[in-house]
């Protein structure tokens, strides 16, 4: 077996989440789980104590934002501010799917932005640095002045259809909207395969009318790509348009699978073979049964050793993907 | 009918969490509520629209923070920003009920101060005032740089009794633990009270011993008072302590209401002849017969409107109580 | 002829990148301009003297960051700090054109988010408010945590290619680029005509692949829309690549023009018959002879007179571009 | 004799107010003091020269912000400046006597916050940790957002009780005001002993009526317990009436001695056996017979090792004391 | 008798160390001193209590920070924060003599700019805008980023020359130390006089060899000129040496007078016919014989309405004095 | 060959401004420069890419502010946020001239103070040290709250002079305007010579009237001093002043040389026999014949070398210059 994670001063936690994940991440980087407890009241407080010292020590701690999103986020606040007032060295925070991330700029007039406001409480809270996993739009980088790190998930999923030979000219990346281009463009480079775009004449939640492809789709194998798979309404929608469009095998990848609001029922009802998703979000909704999940763990152990060994993390992506955006 | 209150540049809203309260203070101040609305998605993001403009104007939001109390502290928060981006003059939040107040102070090691990072997360968000109510310990306001006007309901409470003929050396004020001995002086000096103190010998959650009373209640009509009345052990606790003391009777009275995990049940085995509570909270749970709401609608509405025009508080507190801690 | 503006705490400023949109704003918002005096001295440092008081002002500066755009945000900056020291009450900048803009995100390893440090640097100076006019990115508006007005030139656009006949099905919107699709869509929404996409196979400035569409242009009316023209190559490459598609005519319309780099060389000569592009930018550089400039004075105008007296921006867009994103 | 603390990158500073203390935590912790040139001119400004580098290093200094308070507190905050420029890596204070801790909340309509504002200076001038001694409200604690140990006394006092036998229910803790009935309470526990507290009718500094007993004494060997002991009347009434209540000895108990407005001369007066003081002040008042100082250097010194050494400092609480609050 | 001045939210307060000028002010300004109480205890520590309501209302603090000027400025600082807490719309501090001005850069190796921390501390505790008079280094003004109006004195002490026949080539103005040639000219300029200067090989406070003038006095009447007259030594030292060098009458002008250190005795041997001093000190220190004090009371009563009134300050130097620095 | 400083976490990068003194340093340092890569584009905006990891070093940036002294800014802006987010640890400027340090106070109201907006700027932008080589005004440090490390070049001029024989009363050191009498000081103590300083009636850059000199010049070698050599007016004027005051030869000492505006042209007319300069200004104009450049690179790399190894940097003033200012 092997050894320990040898520095001492590195303590890893996991909070109410993703619990799974954490303990993957954990036996990736061989970096026990410090102890913490956690207690939500029966008024819905929630009280944390560290039960273990952190003074002086560099605390690394693992939390997705998923649902319930609120809750989750505050047990991460809360965290953040016991490690300071705790003396820890660095609060660096790991968040694999990071909530609210699509608040990001005022569509209508008088909205919020949420997701700045999400980078600025966890900056006030005390913070040191992020860590993410192909956060929803790249910007969102800049609504901190602390370092971020964002892992990108295409090479795992490259990976993985290349190993299944899915690649080449016979192959399509096709973007369920038009706002996902430079992802499906990501995958594309990849795999040596030319994209497509689901366009729909009014792309707002309310309203949305029928969509149509740009770009062929026709006797090729399509693999739907986006970030995040919520209610499974836009990969079902895109699933019946690729079909109608002629293709001959329809595949879906996302980085997050969150699974709300009956997902798995319409995923159901339409012609996917595979949904491919990370182990980012532990949804407690039902999942379909054609997911797979590869986990993300292995890359963000490998993230999280050469942050704190304070080696570029660029690596993890190079070998595998010659380009990203 | 009372005339509209004559400022446009009043914007008053309402947030979810206590529509009931909003709506009396709406009407006490004359004031009706702007519109807004917000949602919560299936994957439990909240988004929130405002929809009329704020630019320019003085917004006075209003929400209690219980539970569902991250989602509620969220949604006040996203509030905030939206206003602020909006352009509003100044953001002024009144909380009826303040969460996470009691997590005050570092109780045991590595614990957080969750009532500073609620200030600091108010304050990041961009609020301009904090109005509280009976807030649980008044060094909170030293937790904030901007103004903060904390309301008393001690004089509400104390109309209540004189009405009641409940004053005078036949009465005696019970604290039902040690730190809530202020409340009681302040209490007893009004109705012209003794007081009494339930102490434990342990006077921790887990592991509480058998408490005792100091100070006289036998023969008295004994009136517990806290502020805040989450699952009902300590008044019940209390309650009987206080019968075996010998008192004839007991009363008890609270700020504010959670009865959250089952209090109504314990609530009903004990002795009390009337709980008073303000209608700081809109609790789902179930709430004893025995309880008797007081609106501090009108103390709320008459601060707004005293605040809004630029003119003292305190003159709400004089009359009706000449010394408040 | 008009009266001037009444309010004399309003103080409209121009500096140096682009005086003479200011004097069309002011025209057209009748706003006198105050009198600065702003000199760069043979070291290069500049110099301001604000030459009448703005104490106690409400003060609006009009200034583009384009070429020489350090020169520029520099002399921005510097007016900023002579204002606030001034006791100006607020300090408004109106930034037709915003520099730096297009550096929002890491792209590779190790850079710099500009876009942020601009935001950053002018809220650090003492901005309170920024105006933009279809900023590159909208999530750039997160960047800030003061209130920014994004302007949006697709209802001017739009309104011209409505009074030229080019809308319909025999019209396409081009995306010269992949990135730039929300944009086509949004003008494909008032012209109700459908889009296509120029897509590269590797998009990035050196070693740029053959580009190829997604979608249909053959028979159709093309216009070109993106939100920079810089070089002018994109347009180049899209026109010729659309031309070979069979488009029947091919327009380019683009919010902000910096033609550097000799891009009217450039542009002579691919066939599109004309480019349309606001006055946001002043630039030194050769124009072509088919660049038609339309004037956004009007728009910005409104818009400040709107900021102003408190009054809602949104019905700027809202008659003319029926759903932006 | 031991030998010097290895660590040549921590310099132990003492300012002017209580050099007494800091020879001995000096000497306690084996670290000598470094030398620091401190002089108040004529017209009353205090100069600093460190008289050594300390570039990089981490500096604990020690000051208590007793009488004079304002020059204490100059002066502190003057070194703390002076060491963040000359490149310190760590400023720590320890601050035994944390002067105007008592202002922490706005206790009449239109008060400072005192303590806060201290809180906010020292942050301010540049400060990354406090260490304090028994601090008047745990709350204060939370005034910061940087780490804050507070050191318990109750230890110290338990310890010495218990080696003189005062222990048991033939002892009673007496609170000499109603809001210190938790440092009662606290000591209480060690000494298995029950409490009693001096309640006011009116308890404010004018009008402070005839105090009474809640709780029994009778018989009983009473020890008065409070945190500061500032003119000695708060003690003297209540010895009074802890006698005349039928204690049979009285013992009083304070972490900080202030001794000012001629305390000897009042507490001369009332039989009072011993007067149990840690050496946190250095008064220049005259001070009474029956002063008892214990030193709290030891303490002091282990906490300052513990934290420089990034171990926990909780142990220092855990042998002595069971259970604080 | 003049009319009160108008604005009922113009609040005017004097603080402890100059009560003197501040009634001259008020007087001058026809705006009555508002109440507030504070009261230093015995053991040091300051209590303020505003005793009328500053609710939105602009606040002037009046309060020179001469000896005791660690209680001057703390005293500020208290009121600074009881203003905010209080909700002041804005709080202006009028500081005639701001002490631990010359503490402005780092002299030796490790020392504090102690100006800085003065400027930062009450910036921190809520000040929005500081008036100064004659301050003694003008890059002070740049340790705020908040406004900052320094008035000359100057012109003062022109008009009190030229009225006494002071002026022309029989009169030389003498900056009593090298660095204070600045003052001279300034002074010179408006007199028509040239300047001399005694410049000191050495010149520290420790170790300050003999000084010697350059430039020529013999013959004329000499003016030196200083912004504080501490301890009288500049003053006696150059008197001498000008006295030496052939003057035939010797005068002496500054700012503030601290008088501190037994000046008078110094200054009471040495050939000096007048001292101009404004009122801008108040101090307790004997003062000699030939003490002129001009009061500066109306020049800031004038600056204090005009900088309410939103109107340019630089008119009330223009008349005076031709140019200033 | 001497071996490469051995602290592979200590990363030392030249900006575009002075590459030849970085190169200097380096040699000096004997640590390499590490890649960065500075482009400008056409449209005139920097893009900078850091060609190594830095995650976890101490990073020291050369750059000097002089023209095109925008665009020299903000490449130092743009690497210093590139440096944050890329994780270094700290980011460390070294700015051998420090443009705008002359506008350090409001000459005229209404003027900004450029200076501190560049230091505001600089620590916004994330810079944790900064290094200065005889910056203009030392309180400009004081512009800082984090450590400023200002260098004296003083010494360097010492030196050389006294190695050349120009030293005591024969010569006579000459502040070519009133305000940099401290930096004639400073030198004349050194040599044991004198002083004189030319001095304007009216002392601003329009309408500046002849000069004449105070102290005594004739028969001596006189050698002006400034600290800026600009567009070569200042001494060009005083040369002539001190030839007619009978001095027997000339020269002249400035720290930074910017020979801006045809200074070549105007110093080539006028006696000074050689003109003394240190290389912290690479500039692209003519430089006189009679300039002698001295390298400052051992000064600032030994203070490198020194900061980093967290040692004091006085010393390598100390042997040299016995009291500076």
């Amino acid at each position: 077996m092997a050894e320990r994670y040898s520095d001492p001063q590195l303590k890893l936690f996991s909070l109410s989440s993703n619990t799974e994940i954490a303990e993957k991440i954990s036996d990736a980087a061989n970096i026990p789980l410090s102890k913490v407890s956690s207690r939500q009241f029966s008024d819905g407080e929630i009280m944390i104590n560290i039960e273990e010292s952190v003074r002086g020590d560099d605390v690394y701690i693992i939390q997705s934002t998923n649902f319930p999103v609120n809750d989750n986020i505050w047990e991460l606040l809360i965290m953040i501010d016991a490690c300071k007032r705790a003396s820890a060295h660095t609060v660096n925070v790991i968040i694999p799917y990071f909530g609210y991330a699509r608040q990001d700029r005022v569509a209508q007039q008088r909205e919020p932005i949420t997701a700045k406001l999400v980078a600025n409480m966890l900056v006030k809270a005390g913070v040191n640095r992020v860590v993410t996993l192909d956060i929803h739009a790249v910007q969102v980088q800049g609504f901190f002045d602390i370092p971020v790190d964002n892992l990108f998930t295409v090479p795992l999923f490259a990976e993985h259809y290349l190993a299944h030979g899915l690649s080449g000219e016979n192959v399509v990346i096709v973007s369920p909207k038009n706002s996902g281009i430079k992802r499906a463009r990501s995958l594309a480079e990849v795999l040596n395969a030319p994209i497509a775009i689901i366009d729909y004449a009014q792309d707002d939640d309310s309203g949305r009318e029928e969509g149509y492809i740009i770009g062929d789709v026709a006797g090729k194998r399509a693999i739907l790509i986006d970030d995040i798979l919520n209610t499974g309404k836009t990969f079902a929608e895109a699933a019946k348009i690729v079909e109608r469009g002629g293709a001959t095998e329809i595949y879906a990848v996302a980085s997050h699978g969150l699974f709300s609001g009956g997902a798995a029922d319409i995923l159901d009802t339409v012609p996917i073979k595979e949904i491919l998703i990370t182990d980012s979000v532990k949804t407690k909704e039902r999942v379909p049964e054609n997911v797979n999940y590869l986990t993300a763990s292995q890359l963000i152990a490998d993230a999280l050793i050469r942050i704190h060994e304070k080696k570029p993390v660029s690596p993890l992506f190079n070998l595998q993907l010659p380009t990203e955006e």
